[in-house]
Parts: C-alpha cells; sequence; structure tokens
C-alpha cells in the first residue's frame, strides 16, 4: 500500500529513535530542558527571530499565536481555506473569543487589493481588526507557495494599518526549499511564525511558534493554560531536532514526486491540479463531475494499492513524504493514469455508450 | 434639516407617551409585567409562534438566538453581509465562543446552491454546523426583502440536514407590507425570529425574539446573564405596543418615499441603487469613483440639509421613516438630484476640464 | 397583602409617570438622549466620578465593571456572598471568562488581614489577581453598610498591591443616608461603583456604571457588546433621574420600618437577625431549625399577609420600601410577633409536648 | 544537591529510554499508534474504566475532564485547595467560560455536610452546579489520601443530586499503594479519572483521562480543540507504559523516605507537617514565623544542600521520588534537623537573647 494521505504519517527513522533515545533531558516546567532549549534556540535562528516555544502541535502553535496577538474584542483577516479558520475547530472562538474574518483570494492567494476595506472602522458596533494571518504553503490550495513579493507588499500593509502578522508555516520548510529563498527570508515579514517538525521533516511530534522575546514569553504562559506544557519533552525534541538537522534538503525529492503524480493523473481531461501546478509536496487533484465523485476516485485509488484522502467532495488530496520510495512513486504514477482514465460516473458511462 | 441616517432615529408620538405614561405594570423581573406580557403574546401572535421575549435591543435578540441554538464548538451560516456578522462586535465570539461561518450571496441572497456543501463533515477537525441566520428585509443590501420562494427552500434544505434556522426580522414588518405577505408565513420557516420595535414602528426602545415555548424559556435565562432583564419595564413596552397596532400599516408610505428618492439619484449616471431595486426603506447608493467618495457625498448631502451615513467608502444609505414629512421627501429628492449631478472627484474634474 | 419580597417592586409614582411621558430624547446610539445625558451627569456629579454609563440593570453595570477592569487571564476578590458571585449567573465566566476568588469575611466584611495573602504570586500556573470587589450595602448580610474605615483601609491596600477597585452600590443610597456619609466619600476609594435606580429609589427600570471617562466609554462599547445600548432611551432615564431628585431622602424611613420588622421578629429567641444589626431597608432573619424551615415561616407569613423570600433553607429576607406604608409596617410586626411564637418543627412540637 | 521540589524532576531510566527508542508507532490522529492504545486500555484496565485518552499534561486531562462535564451556564464543587482551582491558569473559566465553586474542606477534605447545601437552587440568578471534583492525593494538603468511605458518601450524595463526579489521581497511583486499596475501587465512584504518569511514576510525559466511551470520545474531541493531539506519540506513550508497568510498586519507599523526612523536621517545635500526618510522597511543613518565613527556611536548605519550593509564606513542600536514593534521603533528614534547629527570625533571636 503506497499511503499518500498525508506526511504526518512518517515514522522516526532508526538514527531518529537513536537521538531521541539518547537526548539530554530535563523538567521543562520547572527548569528548563536542554534539548528543548537547543530546538527552540535552533529554529529560532533558522527563522531569524528572537525566540522559539516548543508546542505539542500546529495547531496549539497557531491557536496561541492569534490569541496572543488579539487582545479581546478583535479579529484576524484570513485568506478562506487557511488551515486555521477551516481545520482547528474554530479554537479561535471556543477558546479565545475571538472572530475569523475570511476573505477569498485568488488560487488562495491574497493581495492588497483584496483586503484593504476589510480593516474595520473604529465603532462600537463592530470588533476591531488586529492580525493578517497567512500560510506557507497553502495546504488547501495544493501546496502554493505565497508569491514572495506580494507576502511582502500584503505585509507591509498590514504593519502600515497597525496589524499584526502571523504566519501558518506548517510547511515553510517546504516553500524555502521550492523557492530557493531562506527561512529567514520568508519570516521577515511575520510578527510570528509557526512550523511543524512532524509534516515533511519526519520527526514524530511536534511544533514551535517563533517570534520576539516578550511575545513568546506570553505563548509560554498560554501553552500552560492550553495543558500544552510538558516536562522531560527533551526526548520529543531530539526528534524534531534531528529532523530540522538532516531532512531539510531532501524535501526536493518530495515535491518532484508530487510533480509526477500530477502530471500522471492530468494525462486525463477530467482530472485537474489545482491552480494548475504543483510547487510543493501537496497535490489537490480536482475531479470533474463527468468522472464521478472524489470519493468514488480514492476507492478506485485504495483499490488500486493507493491510499489518498477527498478534500471536499470533487477533489481529493496527494501527499509525497519521507515514506514513499522512488518505486513506490512510479507504481503510484501508472495507478493515477489507470484510474484517471476509468471514469465510473453515470453520466460518464452515458457518453460513453453514446 | 431632513435626516435621513436611520428609521432608529424616530422619537415617540404624543399618544404613544401617553401609552406610556398611563401603562399597568409589575417587576418583570420576580413576578411578571403585564404590559409586557401583552406585548410579548401580541408578537407571538402575529409572527405565529408560541413564545416571545423583549429584549432591550435588537443585537440582543439576534444574539441570544444565536446562542440558545448553537451549543458549545458549532458555527452558523450566514450572508457575508448579516447584521449579525458584521454589525454586532462579533459578540457571538466574544460572549458565546462561536463561529461564523460566512457565505457571499447575489445581492444578498443566499441560496441552497450556495449552502449546500458548507456544512461541516463530522470530524475532529472542524466545529459542527448547527444553525442558519437570514436577514429579511437585508440591511446592507439596501432593504431587499428575501425572495419568499427560495427563503421557504433554503430553510427546507437547513431543516433536512439538521440545522435550526434563525431570521434577523429588524425590519420584517416592512418585508411584509412590501410583498403583502403576512407575518406568519414569513416567520413560518424559522424556529426563532427577532423583530424590532424601535426602527420603523417608531417605539422609543425595544425588540423581541420569537419562538417556540422551551427556546423561549431558554432565552429568558440569557437575557438575564447578558443583563437584559429589567423591572417595571412594562412603561417601555407599551410604547412598543402602541408602535405595533398603530404603526405598522403606514410603512408603505416610507417605502414609497424610499423609492422616491432612489429615483432622483439615479437621474445621475454615477449614481446606482444597490441591487438595482429599492422596495421597502432603506435605499444604498453606490457612487461611482468618478463622481469621488461616499464621504464627499455625504458632506455635500448635508451642507444641502441632508444627514445620511457611508456605508463603506463608496456607498451612502438612506433611510425613511415616520419622523420624515412627504414635503422633506419632495425637499429631498430635488437635493439629490443637485449634488448626483456635480461630482466632485479630480478625475471628473478633470474630464470636464477636458 | 404586605410585600416585602424586594424594593425592586416598588411602581412608579404618579409625578414620576409625568416626568418620562414630558421627557426629552434623543437616539443614545447613534447621537445622544438629552435625558440620558443629564441623568449621567447628575449621578456622576453625586458620586464625584468624571462619568457616567446609563445601564439596563445591575448586572449589566456590575458585569461589565468587572470586563473593562480585568483583562484575559485575571482574577478578581470577592466576599464570599457577593451578589456579582453568587446571583448574576456567573456573567464574569460566561461571557467574559474571569476566574472569581471569593474569600469569606466576618458578617460580610472583608478586612486586610482576610486577603493580604490571597493575591496571586505571578507564576505561569496562576491567573493574575487583578481587582477587588466590595458590595454596600451587602445584601446577602442584610443590608450591612461596609464600615468606612475598613473600607478605605482595604481599598488602600488593594491600590497599593496594583488592584482596581469596584463597588456593587446598588444600595449606596441607602448605605448614604443611614451613616450620614456623601456619595461621593462612600464611592472615593474605588475606580468604578455601580448604582441601582429600581431598587429603593422606586425608579421601573436602570442602573449606571461611574468612573473615569477612559473606563466609561470602555464600558459604553461593553454595553453595545452585551445588547443593552437603548435607542429613545431617555423615557426611561427621566425616572431614574426623578427618582434621584426626589426619593433618596426617604429611605431614612425605609431604615426605620426594617429595624422595627427585625425587633418583632427577634422577640422570639429562634429568629435572630443576621449580623445582629439592622442599619438599611434589608433585614435577614435567620430562622432557629427547631422553629422550621425558611419555606414553612414564609408560607405562614403569606397565610398571615406578609409576602417575603427564602434567603437558604434557615432565612428569609424581608425589604422595606416606598410601596409599603407606615400602617402596613405596623401590621407586618403584629404578624411576625405571632408567626415568629408559633413553631412549625417537629423537634419543636416534641420539645413543646415535653 | 538533594533535589525534593517535585516527583516530576525524575528522569526516564535506561530502560524506559529503551523502551521508548523501540516503541512501534502510528500517526495517532489519522490512524491510530499501537503503543498509545495499549497504554490507554491498560491505564483503562487499571482504573476499571471503559476508555481512556492519552495527553500531553495532567492539566489538560483536568480541564478537559471539566470541561465534557459542565454545559454552558454550570459551575463545579471543589475544595478550596484543589490543584484544577488554584494551579491551572483558571482554564475552566478562561477556555470553557465555567464557574469554580470551591468551599473549604477540614485538612482539605470535603464531607457531605460541608456542601449538601451548596448545589444552586434552579433560578435565572445563578449557574447550574454540574460537577463535583475530588483530587487524590490532595496536592496541597501534603499528600493526603482521602479517607475513602467519605468519598463513597460523598460521591453517592453528588450521584443522588444530579451532579457528575471527576477525580483529579495525578498521584492516585500514591493514595492506592498507600492504603493498600485497588485503583479500581478507589475510581469507582467518579465518573472520570485523570492520572499522571510524569509524576511519582517517572515517565518523562504524559497523563491520561479515564471514563465511559461515549465521554471518552468528547474528551478527544476537545483534546484536537486544545491542541493535544499529536502524531506518533507512541514514543512518549512507551515510557508511561513502561512507567505503569514497572514503577507503581516502589511508591513505597516514596512514601517512606517522605515520613523520615517528616520526622526529622517536626524535631524542631516550630515546625509542622500539616495535618500532622504524612501517608505518601509529599511532606507540606508549616514553619511557625517564630522560626522565619518559608523563603528563609528554603535558603537555608538549599545552602546545606537541599531543594525545595515554598508553599505560601509559611510552608514549604518536600517531595520524595524515584531519582532520590535512600543515602539522599538519609542525609536530608539530617540538615532538616539542623536547620529547622536554626531559626533566622529576628523574634527567635531576641527570644534566644533573652
Amino acid at each position: 500500500m503506497i499511503d499518500l494521505r498525508s506526511d504526518t504519517l512518517t515514522k522516526p527513522t532508526a538514527a531518529m529513535r537513536q537521538a531521541m533515545a539518547t537526548a539530554e533531558v530535563g523538567d521543562a516546567v520547572i527548569d528548563t530542558d536542554p534539548t528543548v532549549e537547543h530546538l527552540e534556540r535552533f529554529t529560532a535562528e533558522l527563522l531569524g527571530k528572537e525566540d522559539a516555544v516548543f508546542m505539542p502541535s500546529g495547531s496549539m502553535s497557531n491557536q496561541i499565536g492569534i490569541r496572543i496577538h488579539c487582545e479581546r474584542g478583535t479579529e484576524f483577516l484570513c485568506e478562506t481555506e487557511a488551515h486555521i479558520y477551516q481545520y482547528e475547530q474554530g479554537a479561535f472562538a471556543q477558546l479565545s473569543g475571538l472572530v475569523a474574518h475570511p476573505i477569498a483570494g485568488e488560487n488562495g492567494v491574497l493581495r492588497v487589493a483584496d483586503v484593504q476595506d476589510q480593516i474595520r472602522p473604529e465603532t462600537d458596533y463592530m470588533v476591531r481588526t488586529a492580525l493578517l494571518c497567512l500560510e506557507n504553503t497553502h495546504n488547501r490550495w495544493g501546496g502554493r507557495v505565497l508569491p514572495h513579493d506580494e507576502t511582502i507588499a500584503l505585509c507591509d500593509w498590514a504593519a502600515e494599518n497597525g496589524l499584526r502578522r502571523h504566519l501558518d508555516g506548517a510547511r515553510l520548510w517546504n516553500a524555502s526549499v521550492a523557492k530557493g529563498i531562506s527561512l529567514g527570508d520568508l519570516a521577515a515579514p511575520f510578527d510570528t511564525v509557526s512550523v511543524c517538525y512532524s509534516k515533511g521533516l519526519g520527526a514524530p511530534v511536534g511544533s514551535a511558534l517563533v517570534g520576539p522575546k516578550d511575545l513568546m514569553d506570553q505563548a509560554r504562559r498560554a501553552r500552560k493554560l492550553f495543558g500544552g506544557a510538558m516536562r522531560q519533552v527533551g526526548i520529543v525534541a531530539a526528534g524534531a531536532l534531528y529532523a530540522l538537522q538532516h531532512h531539510r534538503d531532501r524535501l526536493i525529492n518530495d515535491h518532484e514526486a508530487a510533480r509526477k503524480l500530477a502530471v500522471a493523473a492530468c494525462r486525463s481531461p477530467m482530472i485537474r491540479a489545482r491552480g494548475d501546478r504543483v510547487e510543493t509536496n501537496l497535490v489537490v487533484l480536482d475531479v470533474h463531475p463527468d468522472w464521478g465523485t472524489a470519493q468514488q476516485f480514492c476507492e478506485k485509488l485504495e483499490q488500486a494499492g493507493i491510499r489518498a484522502f477527498t478534500f471536499g467532495k470533487q477533489a481529493i488530496r496527494l501527499v509525497t513524504h519521507l515514506d514513499v520510495s522512488p518505486e513506490q512513486i512510479d507504481r503510484a504514477c501508472k495507478i493515477l493514469v489507470e484510474v484517471a482514465d476509468d471514469p465510473v460516473a453515470d453520466t460518464a458511462d452515458a457518453s460513453q455508450d453514446g
């Protein structure tokens, strides 16, 4: 079985396990944990920020990032398909009482023109607009890398208008490798950035929020509140540190593999890669209704040996990662061609009859 | 000065004041207040519901309506320009921890096709979709009356999918008069409806939430929580009751007046009535940038004797009501023609120079 | 029937109704309402504060007072029996996410010794202590007036330790009259004070929060959020203004009447006035179990012509007010003597048999 | 240095590290993680409950336990010194909008008589009482084991009155060993129980909430909301599993060591073990003001080679655990005798002069 459901599925390698087994640890709540400190320092330096806070999950990093930027009575701007709005159980509202202000971008990309009239005027009728959140790479838009110049322009506009900037950079490693732009440059326009160690990098667990020292102190306090403060968590941090040191460069292979998958699938006119491009390790394929439903597409793939997730009614997502070999990619390409060429929809059947 | 900023500006008439001065009252928290009871019963009957709860404001009616429908961890669907999402300081999130899921409609009207893929699937990543909220008439869309058949279809769809239905009917009185559909018929597709006495009807204060008995008991409890339970409030309720009994039929005059204003303003090609129609007492005029900004348009109106609100950067809103006389409407029409014909924008000036 | 359940039961007098019927009004949300402005100015001056905000209820005044003082992640100190903690449906937590830190005082009075070790140290394990809330007169402790010197000492301590001070002064009018201390002096140790017009003063509806200008601006914004912003509410404010101008001095009569009731009831050794004194218009009578339950005591009173509330299992509360005549007080005294002398408890009966 | 600050300080043993390094893992969010499943099943069986949910921290287990029991508008009863009320940053209010209703027990033990009048009557003035929370062993009361019969009586009372029961059992392992009562018997009176692997058991990270299947499903959803869902977290779970299998019986040694420490310290009349007994691995020593402050006591201990935490102004806490050897305990006893015999307070010095 070729498992292309998510890059979170990767299992720790032997070397990574060894690093974890021998990690130096301490009580990270009462004292400090040296391995966590090492990881936080290294991550902050990579991103060009003052400090980093290790978190149990990317959702916690994002939702605490939002919380520390947004006082009571405020909202944040985000693209309609943003993970923080769609996929984090509305924690911003449930836990922090905040409002999301989603705005549709073109292929997931927000531009200044999209947002410039969206800051709330000062009136007792309305919340105040406090924060702009972006996502790079953009999960729902097929791993799209945000155009760097647009991001800089958007963040400049936000700063001029008194908005803080937070980046959901769960897969920022991929964006950096794909575009050859340093992590520091990608993070520079933002006050805070969340990153994930357990996606493409292959660590078993962990995320971090990075940013200026004073905000990271607030984030540590919020992490205690959310129940995310763990004790000798250096064991886990050691896996993340190993991943960061050894698994970033190889992401380029995942991107190449993803492109192959998309090319194979799109030989059929009924399948389209979302946004007409594959830039990183995510491939969102829009399935034409004449082929059938995404659900049916996934079932056919499963029968042929590929596991994938649906992404709404007429799309599926494929993700390449550390635990998929080049041979598996080649096999997956063949399967995709076959499945794409074999529609199941009644309308399709009908047209074939004709 | 002709004040067209809002129908909330109306002042109580002499007869209404008399009704208030002589109202029978009681302690509505400890016992009951007979005038409040009368108003609640009369309102519930008009709307064809079991019970009604008197509230100090329309915002409280709406936000309590949302709260009693939506358990922790849920969201409500609404049109992007809905008052509850835009103009009530995000109380759904701030006070109730809920998520708004705004969806753009065509001219403010949501149809089944717009929402049918928007119910969240059951997954721990997502909130649950619990409620559909509509607004009739639609304030931001120029007092648009929701097409009744579409509303029925939409609410049927919502009910079939397990969603509750709440109507922000602050100006439902206007919709009923404008379309000749009874209040009961307009309210029938919804579980709960909020109505306002202090807008077109001209009462000084008050709103109500109507619906089934069990939900209204919950609403009374929530009203105490929000600080909206008042004592001998029959004094206020008497004004609302008077308005309800005497000022509904005359709303047709406000609608006719609003149409006149729109026709006058739209003689200029630079001014357009939003949605290309005026159905009730609200007129939203989109001002072409070649004319200038909405702010400039309002200033010119003010100099000429009309007060109006801007509605974003390139629109203004005019509202007709009880305290605007036919003579004032005639004068306002003349002013609108003159102002609309006299653009201030540099681009306009430039083209005139040419 | 002599209704001693609450001073909120008072109905507007003819003169008060006249003042309401002829009140000058405006749209208090869009513009201002002149009568509300008058009331707010007058109240602020009486209390010696910069500004006041008219509210629909005392609960809203208190809960908004707490909200504007307490940022996310903080708590307030209060006496265990405080109204804000016991009787306002936990709005501080439900609507504002705040923690109450109740501390038992002696007869409802907190002293520095009670609270000085209760400020939380700075640690990520704990909320931060932000506010001290007192209540004068203290409802649950039988209308007890806080000892003024203790209050000053306590508020000085709070200020030195960086805590804000809020006073629930729903019946501060009574405290002022009872002790001959000006309202300004009673309010001086506090940042904000809530007062009620609809209790002993006899207005039908209304409360205010008073304090410095910048905090009152925040309170106005929070009032909109809570749904407490009303339109031509000058009608209501006129009743409160009349009450403030005409009904304060006569509170001394209510106090004298309350003392008479307590003396009558306490002729029985089975009845005790809580805290062994009656200072204002509230009388809390602790009923010895040998007499029977508070529920039984109230039922007997009801049969004899007095309505009263139980206050827990073994206490009842009597409240004197504007709508109870001297003749009714005399009759009530007789009834109390009779009921108190006629225990219903089995144990009592048994002991009598012996 | 002998570190007696907390049993959370223990570091994973070599065998435990080996178990973690070789643990079988999976994506616990998308699929399941076999080691987590094993740990959850084993924990649930030990506690005699249907299901268990692995959590990153004891605070998350407790706060999610409270959340799933308490609907909007409710409160929970707890002892005033409970960890959930004092030491978890008020998450019940900050994240879940709930009210804590603390009640002082005798030496930390609540009895039916203490709580039986504390359930709120049904009224719109008040929150509803939904839950009783106990803590066994009781941290702030020196590791006190709750008297089992009292606990059963209290939980029976709670059940009869419609309250759910949650136990903060972070150190329930210690209670079981100390009293020879099975974990299942200790957990039986409760709907849900939280347990910690990273305290006396010595695992680096982790906690669990146990209870019936339907509630645990809700807990898993809440864990995602709080950001506590982790991927290949079997690595961590393996440490907890090892601890559970190998480190429970040895807790008896920690208890014996704690008793020795208390006996040594209490040879001085100025030092008292809180509650006059030491039952498990926590020792809270109340320091008489004539000796000096807790801060001073800790400083003297530190100079002599013991690290301990203050517990308020006049108390310190000592904790015995896996990483303290018998030799260290002997040395610690000598140090305690010396320090306790050498008061630093001025008053003490003065009396010595006399």
